[in-house]
């Protein structure tokens, strides 16, 4: 039988890191000249916060707004912090050049020191450089891992895809009950092959390697992934690289409760205090296939396999409906926008009961994987 | 040049869960068969309690004791959970004849229900399915992998090490910047080949990855492993099975804090709560590379680069000094046994301050990589 193999799209050429070098000397280049030249020296750094954030209808995702601060070389009050951004990012630089990919954590040690005839230390402490990390990021444009800075990881990820990596390439339809680790940098790594017409994103690792084990993702033409728990950053990357570049449809199964509809989230939007990713981490078709409130009633889960739902439960669900006080712009617009989700939440406020993935198991243990995730996606029973 | 491969010793023959069936059946059968001829029926469950752990100074780990309580078929107090530790025996047998794989979780709702003619529940809650469950695994000697039983999985695995799962061979060297993600049933993926001096397990998943893009494992021919964080099972059944079947020796490397220790102490000798799972997770030969509280002055590790111990951290250092005031042996005797790790832990208290891996960047981003780790392997530089 000939493999359908899908066709790679929307791929904008590939960024180097060697970009990334230039795009940073370029902008603090021209920073240096001004001083040099008694020019005023202004960073314009856009504001990371909940009142700056926006939601952008057309992209269907929460990004920031227009607003930005500036840091003067010449003025008091800005001169600490531009100091110390001018020395992150000449260290990120100094990394770039070497093809050395520390961590934030690293830059923070690498870059800390009593300034010389002082008893003034560059940093005070590593959320002090944290936030000057994230400043250049939003004012250079640059995402973390596109300066190459590696940052913790979790996800893993099996199925008829091929992957390369430094001259390796990698099938991740032949690791048996393993599974391939998705590293920090993922864009790192290309993708070569994709024979798959979904991806399942699965909330638990457990749930990961039961459908592993039944093969799920052979037998069902997807590719499985997990983030373990609240997805890291490379697993919501290679989850939007697969929706963007590949065109596959993303659905995410989690426990039905707003944890669960908080992880959804995560992959569909990202965070409110991050919406300055959001552009590449954010999957905004990703669609929630379950458990759903209503998959309870319809596959008759029993009553005492449900849990109450406790105040932090009750707190959460009620959040994803709120406006901002500030802003008057929805939380979560994604949901507040939505007349299923607004359906679901509802539905969950009245019954104040949640249920776990697994306790679809009481209708035996392959209930999961051979009648409810093949039925929901056919029927196309998922909520966006 | 010619591969120098090592050879697999100590090897009992490969358990399979048509074994582990087998062994569950005799069992309740037996009770089953005692019931029927009005004989007593009598479970004999080894007491999971921390006066009942003994230090086996021999295989130097902790291990269960001789103590048992006894569970009867026809004594009121007992009967309720004697039915329970059948109907999950039952459950557990039942997924091994069809080759599944279930969770515990799974098998809570597999076998939850109201019994007929009744309004009682068989389980409660989790929490006491899960009692339950541990009562098999202690009563039968089958630890749960053993029993074909999934958990959460965390750990990933790079360097010159091929494995077999399901006839894939797969080469753990050819994952480029990713890395083979440890499943929960890793018992069941047969290492072909190793090709390797040491393993070094790595707390921290960033450190991990950033040793793997220098390749750090090519250039200093050993296997890279990390938990991310605290160890899951399947990350210590791997490295426990590469020091023991392969003999090769296990450095781990984690901050310099309690915590730190904590991990490695879960490398090297489990939990006490879990003591009968020792005998085949725990490696007691683990070395502890570092960073310990003498590597601080030894490379010159900046006072700035220092934290302060907090309450937390000077609680949990005094805790792996003590005796536990029932057995009036100490909680953890390979720290208290030890002179090297009662001056480390010693120094620690005095100076009252904490060290995080990535303060090594210091000295730049490859000095961990190309001097620490080297220099500190060749020097025989641990603590065990």
């Amino acid at each position: 039988m000939r493999k359908k193999i899908k066709t790679q799209v929307n791929v904008r050429t590939l960024e180097t890191f060697d970009d990334a070098a230039k795009k940073l000397k370029q902008i603090f280049m021209e920073l240096s000249a001004n001083i040099a030249n008694n020019n005023p020296a202004v960073m314009r750094i856009p504001l990371r916060t909940a009142s700056n954030t926006v939601f952008d209808e057309k992209r269907d995702i929460l990004t920031i707004g227009e607003r930005a601060s500036e840091r003067r070389f010449n003025e008091m009050s800005g001169v600490r912090s531009f100091m110390q951004t001018c020395l992150l990012a000449r260290a990120i630089h100094e990394a770039l050049k070497h093809d050395d990919h520390p961590t934030i954590r690293d830059l923070y040690y690498y870059t800390l020191h009593t300034i010389e005839e002082t008893d003034v230390e560059t940093f005070n402490n590593q959320d002090e450089s944290n936030n000057i990390f994230q400043d250049i990021e939003v004012m250079t444009g640059l995402l973390r891992e596109q300066m190459g800075i590696v940052a913790e990881s979790r996800g893993a990820m099996v199925g008829d895809v091929v992957l390369e990596s430094r001259a390796n390439r990698i099938d991740c339809s032949k690791f048996g009950i393993g599974a391939f680790n998705i590293p920090s940098l993922c864009d790192q790594i290309r993708i070569l092959e994709v024979d798959a017409e979904y991806v399942l994103v699965v909330e638990k690792d457990a749930i990961f390697q039961r459908l592993n084990d039944y093969e799920y993702w052979r037998k069902n033409k997807c590719l499985l992934i997990t983030g373990k728990g609240q997805a890291d950053r490379a697993t919501r990357r290679m989850v939007r690289r697969l929706n963007e570049q590949w065109e596959l449809p993303v659905y995410v199964l989690t426990d039905a409760d707003p944890f669960g509809w908080y992880i959804y989230s995560t992959y569909r939007a990202g965070s409110i205090s991050l919406s300055y990713e959001s552009f590449r981490l954010a999957c905004p078709s990703a669609k929630f296939l379950g458990l759903s409130m209503t998959d309870l009633e319809k596959y008759e889960i029993p009553k005492d396999h449900l849990i109450k739902a406790n105040e932090g439960d009750i707190k959460r669900a009620r959040e994803l409906l709120v406006k901002d006080p500030v802003t008057k712009i929805p939380r979560y617009p994604w949901f507040y926008n939505s007349k299923q989700w607004k359906q679901e939440i509802k539905l969950f406020l009245e019954k104040q009961v949640k249920a776990e993935i697994e306790a679809k198991s009481s209708k035996g243990f392959r209930f999961l994987s051979d009648v409810y995730l093949p039925e929901k996606i056919s029927n196309k029973d998922w909520i966006k």
